[in-house]
Parts: C-alpha cells; structure tokens; sequence
C-alpha cells in the first residue's frame, strides 16, 4: 500500500526530514546582486582557482557539500547517499565533484530544477527507512552553460529579451531522519509539460505550463490553497515566466501573485544587473533555497513555503532538429514544524 | 532508524518488488547476436521509423516500456513514477520519451550503469511506501552514441581493440509492490572509483575497479559469497574488462570466473560480429536484463542472479581536459522467490 500519497503525484513524508545543514557558494556577478548576505561564499573571480571553467564548477560542487557538511556537523562518510546533477554533458561537474566523496552515489538530470528532484528522492530514501543522512548538492555555471548550450564568451554574442542570465551557483542540502528545523513535509514529483514553445532563448514561456500543472496539482492533492504558504517560491522562470504562470493562474480565478517569488527574479537586480529576464541554472533556485529562504526560514521569516524549481528538457541538438522545449516542476512544501 | 540497511551500502528491501513486465526492443545488429530469442522487437535498419538517429532512440524509449506495461497489463497512468536515463546530452531520449506519458517523471544519468540506479530508486519508491508501480526505462543507439562521443559515423573511423560497440537498445521494467516474480531482493549502491585511466576507448578497465568494489562490498554487507548466486552479470566491462574483474577477486583467492557473464560479452557473437571487447551502453545490460536474464529466471534456468551494471562517467569535454574517467558499478540481487 502507498499510504504516503496524496492524490496521484504527492508524497506526504510521515517523518519529515530535517535540513540538518545547508550552503551555497557562488560566483562574483551574483554576490554583486541583492542576496548577497545569504551566500556562503563569493569567489572573486569565478574561476574558484581552477584552470578551466568546467572545472571551477566541479569544485564549486565540492566546496558546497562541504560547507553543508561542516554547517551539519557531520562528516562526509556519514552520508548514506549523495544524489547530484547539474548542466553540462554527462553530468561531469556532479559526477567528477563526487569521485573524491567515497559516498554512494545517485546521478540526476531534470535541467534547473534538478535540487527539487534530488530533495524528493533523499526524502524517500530518509522516509523509506534506507537512509540517516542523505546529501543533495546540485551547480551551474554561466561560462561552462554558455559555451556549451549557446556561443563561447569570446564571440560576445548579443543576448535576446527573453534571455535568462545561468547563475554560477550551487547548493548543498543535508537531509537528516532527525534534527531541528526546518522540515521537508510533502513533494509533489513532477510531470514533463510541452506546450510547443521552440525558442531555446524563452525558457520562461516553455516552464511556465509546467509550473502550473505542478502548483495546480499540488494544491489538489493536498486540499490546500495558495494562501496555506507564506511564500510559493518557483525557480527558475524570470520575469516573462513569472507573468505566464500568474496568467495561468488567474485563468482558474486565483491570485497567486501576493504570495509568489521567483528564484530567477531573487537572485539578480534587474535595475543594476544586466541579465535580461532574470538568472537560471540549477545552482539559482539551489543557491536561493540553501541560503535567503532556509536562513529566513530559520529566522521565523516564513513558517510554511514551497519551494518549486523548474527545469528545461531540451538540448542544443534537440532545437537545432526543431524541437519544442519540454519543461518540468518539482514541488517540496517546507515547514518550521515537523 | 534506518533498518534496512545491511552494513554501508546496501538495502534489504522489506518487501521485494516484483518484476510485474519487462521488455526490450533492439537494432539490426544486436537482433544478428546470440541473444536473438531474447528480444521482443528487432528493427529493420535502426530508425524505429525516424527521421534523425536521436528522434529514433526516443521511438526507442517509448516503445520498450509500452511493450513492458502490455506485459504488466497496465496502462501507463498505472505508474506512479518513471525512472529513465540515457546518454545523450541532456539525457533527451529519456525526456523526449517521457513527454507524452503523463507520468510523474524522474530523470537519472549514470552512464551504463543506469538501469541499475533506476532499478534501485523505484524499489525505494515501493518499498518505502510512496508508490504501488514504477516503470524504469534506457536506452542507448550506436549512431547518436558515435557522433556524440567519437566521430560521425560517416568518417568511417577505426576503432582500437578495447573499444567496445554502443548497443542499439533500450530495456524497461515495471516493477511492482505485489506480483509473481523474480523479485528485487537487495541493492547495493555504488561508489565513484577512478584508477585513473586517460584512455576512453578502454571503458572496460576504467569501471571494472568500480565493479570490484560494488561486488566485494555487496559480498561483504550480505555475508554471502559469490557462490551464493547462480549468475553474477556485470554490464558492460567487456572481454578486457571482465579479465581486470576476474584478475582483482584472484588478488583476494576468490574464482569468480565459474558463475560470472558480462552483458557485454553476452549481446554480441565474438566470432561473426566485429565488436571488438564487445557491447556497451545503457541498452546492453538493460536489453540484456530484459530478455535473457529475466526470461531465464523465469523459466527456471537461475534462481538467485546479481546484476550489476557498470558505467563510465567522462564525457568528451572531462578527456579533452586531460581528465581520467571515473566509474560506478550499482548492483541489484534479483531472485526467483520474495
């Protein structure tokens, strides 16, 4: 029997996991911006003194984890698990931070939204009974995302309206069976959206639909309304996609505006930062939650929020054989109490 | 409490999930092998009907799990969740598979070694108590793997004696809380472990140190020995390979030789087909799992089998680099009674 569901894509958790410890690091451009008081650390020059940019964002990884570690009070070898993903080909910044870990190790792709998939399966595994501890740290970096989905840096490429700036960030989450606040309650695992959106330079438009369908689908299954939250927090879909998803949900007669952020709005300053429609990339929502929403949480700042990271399915290949862009949202709803 | 742990890395599934259907579909030169009783679909020319390589692994995708649910006598809004994976940047088979579902969708990338982590993540899924039915599907297709990793296939490249041939296939399972079996027992996931071979055309020696280590510790977390099992099956270490696996048990004075096979070794004729090691991709172990293995158990010939697929977790850009390729080796006990 699957007692823990709610409905047909909601997990209720019937012991909560704690975040036990939580960190961010990330790169010059978004400590310049308005979170700058909830990162952990800023590197000067976004290179995180490695010799390719590729690198600079496995050991972004690192440096992540272990400051979530330390935060925990824990060390590595006290994971049971560690689930990790990001951007590039293969997963390589994930799969190459982690060789050094010695810690079981769970390999995810879901795009930008990729920290909500990880935080589901590490409830599951805390919940289930297979797992204490568990790890989830995610990353991007806008010079590895850029010349590998658009144009290398040097061709200095004009950018599109529509354009999201990738954030150099990543977060590092450490779940726990037991500990102090705040809580992991419910997830709400996502199903992937197409809408027909083609323009690889408008991820806002083609996330939106799928934002919708899980917020929508959240508040079914768990009988709760938009106004249960003192902050719906989605990441990551820019100004265009924020006004999409709002569009969406006044269409079923629901303000949801009061109540809602976006990771990609949070992060930069739209007057003195220059990046368009706003940041994306795994590490934007992964650096916002792991810093500005955990730590206010933990300040009495929100007591219920859901956290809802969305995710881009394409690739350079699939757009260039004219392909849509498929999108997806994970929900988690994250609680003072437990 | 995690009570379902045996020891660091492995999980003694409290009610052992059972294989409810299982199918796989394949490429012309896999349906020429050995396995050729196995499979329930060859296809003519490897386009599944396709006009792009990569629109015809996704066919792939679609259609091995519709064959499994067909098998499972479900509908596809049966399962709670689908684990998928594949190799392709930005692991597109699986999403574009995935897109027209409607199922609540997690996206999984660890090389070959992927029908192993899906696998394990969708038992946690039932036996944790958040799902009644999982799907789990990959895929892999010689032609996107080749212009992707190597050369385009019309540059007619040569290839080295330890290169091993990227199986056209894709294997799915259902799995499921309660049914007839085999079922999954245990699962014992696996660590990252570079030895530091440069050499991506020796996949075979980059993850048989992985599989060592999954294997030892799986040996030593169950107390059992290889004996235990009446097939051991790594995927996809290759004829090199598999020699460097039996080599690292001699240096501890177990013969793993009598009961061990490869999947990589098993797909593909060393005689008639030039294959060089033999077969790799997420679709050797899975296809090969799929149909051999699980037919097999089924009719009686195995009662208790380790499948254990390997994975390499480099990509072009990480050996560019001068990087070494690190691998993982995710083992799961499958057996005839629950």
């Amino acid at each position: 029997m699957s007692t823990k569901k709610l409905g047909k894509q909601t997990i209720a958790l019937s012991t909560p996991p704690s975040f036990a410890g939580f960190a961010n690091v990330v790169g010059k451009n978004e400590g310049a911006g308005p979170l700058i008081g909830s990162f952990d650390y800023v590197d000067a020059d976004d290179t995180f003194g490695q010799s390719s940019w590729e690198k600079s964002e496995c050991a972004m990884q690192k440096q992540a984890l272990a400051l979530a570690l330390d935060k925990a009070k824990q060390a590595a070898s006290t994971l049971d698990y560690l689930f990790a993903g990001d951007l590039l080909n293969q997963c390589v910044s994930s799969s190459f931070a982690a060789r050094d870990q010695d810690i079981p190790f769970f390999g995810l792709y879901s795009a930008c939204s990729t920290m909500g998939e990880g935080l589901i399966l590490a409830s599951m595994a805390l919940d289930g009974g297979f797992a204490q501890w568990t790890g989830v740290v995610v990353s991007s970096h806008f010079c590895t995302a850029e010349r590998q989905y658009r144009t290398p840096l040097e061709y200095g490429s004009q950018r599109t309206p529509t354009a999201q700036w990738t954030a150099t960030a990543a977060g590092a989450a450490i779940l726990a069976q037991q500990g102090e606040g705040p809580y992991l309650t419910h997830c709400t695992v996502g199903k992937i959206v197409d809408k027909g959106i083609k323009d690889t330079n408008n991820m806002g438009a083609a996330m939106a639909p799928a934002a919708y369908d899980t917020l929508s689908t959240h508040f079914q299954d768990t009988g709760r309304s938009p106004d249960y939250y003192d902050l719906i927090v989605t990441g990551d879909l820019g100004h265009l996609g924020r006004e999409l998803l709002l569009e969406l949900f006044r269409q079923d007669g629901i303000d949801l505006a009061p109540r809602h952020a976006d990771c990609g709005i949070l992060i930069f300053d739209p007057k003195d930062q220059d990046v368009h429609c706003g940041g994306s990339g795994c590490g934007c929502s992964a650096s916002v939650l792991t810093g500005y929403l955990l730590n206010g949480m933990r300040e009495g700042k929100w007591n219920k929020l859901l956290f809802c990271p969305t995710g881009a399915l394409h690739s350079p290949l699939t757009a260039f054989q004219g392909e849509t862009v498929p999108g997806i949202c994970h929900a988690v709803a994250i609680s003072r109490q437990p």
